[in-house]
């Protein structure tokens, strides 16, 4: 991949799309691929997957197709697999326990160290393997241990305040399901916020079916 | 709103959002708001929120901006709110679990009637008041309740033949957590599916980070 060139964020998200889809192949001892072959099964148009994987120079062969433990390798080094990330969950409620019991991000890279909330009922219980600690321990924890993402699962209302501590204690990434987008971390605190806001996506669900209903095709 | 104008499903997507500042306004007693002020507390460009709110007659005036409370009960209307949707679980693990104990899913109309389960250790337990039932009570069950959507918090392994089967139950929407695509389910079968990909999402986040190491701004 040439260091130079940059790639869209727009492309950026479909890369881990295609990752799976190239692990699925490989896990079946599939090693090469066609544009036309990853289209029928990805469901994206065949000259927008040659568009994408020419982004960082995964050029298929005419009459060949795509390496698939090639391009596999390529776009693992691009999102940055298999450098481990350090992973803490502050919040040990519902979504933080779902959270850290998810082996499936062990896999992709993600290493939980650790989970932490103020509630006393649930510090010192063990959540697959670590012991629920005290909020206050981030700061000695983080030092410690080379920690590059929180994800937040709190209640809106403490989440600005959290990020800002989790960014202040040098964590690079924040993985926020609070509810509320965290505008601003980025620019004043110097750490990559991704929002994930379920709510949000099972409303659209609700739309469409409404729609559905009526009729409408969307 | 008029019912013969289409709204893209582009701007659809961001309705939730709206929604959410929206009912944030509502709760602080704020009734009127003008783009800018919105356009300040959502991040998004004015004349983007104009657009967007354009779409659907939810004109502002001129020197006095929109009707909070007007625009509130515009989108939730579109959005299908107050509307309630039924809802089923399938598959009571961790994610299944977490999202059963997600109490806000019910404010915005989606009310949970049952979860469902294969696994004999998890069938009969309660979990947030509802009783796992075994997967082959649905068939009864979803005669009996009028179930609009089925959760899929099963491995990928079993998402397709579980998808199908729902949907051949009259069940309409699939929210499907599945960490696998479900392909031409709607085409097939009919029911519309919006899929939520968590690790797709921190890969995207590992890669920022990764990035901004490397000093790249994204």
């Amino acid at each position: 991949m040439d260091d130079n060139k940059k790639i869209s964020i727009a492309v950026i998200k479909r890369l881990p799309r295609y990752y799976r889809y190239l692990s699925e192949l490989l896990d079946n001892g599939i090693t090469k691929v066609s544009s036309k072959e990853l289209s029928d099964r990805m469901h994206v148009t065949a000259s927008q997957i040659r568009q994408d994987l020419n982004c960082f120079g995964g050029f298929g062969q005419q009459g060949y197709g795509y390496n698939v433990e090639y391009l596999h390798k390529e776009i693992a080094a691009i999102l940055g697999i298999p450098e481990p990330f350090n992973v803490i969950i502050i919040g040990a409620g519902n979504m933080g326990q779902a959270i850290a019991k998810y082996d499936n991000f062990k896999k992709r890279g993600f290493v939980f160290k650790g989970i932490f909330d103020i509630n006393p009922n649930v510090i010192g219980s063990a959540i697959n393997g670590m012991t629920v600690m005290h909020l206050d321990q981030t700061e000695e924890f983080v030092k410690e241990n080379k920690v590059d993402i929180a994800i937040l699962c709190i209640p809106k209302e403490n989440a600005k305040e959290v990020a800002k501590k989790m960014a202040s204690l040098g964590i690079r990434g924040l993985w926020n399901f609070s509810s509320t987008d965290l505008h601003n971390v980025e620019e004043e605190y110097g750490a990559v916020v991704e929002n994930v806001h379920l709510t949000d996506n099972l409303m659209v669900l609700g739309y469409r079916i409404s729609e559905k209903r009526k009729g409408v095709v969307i």
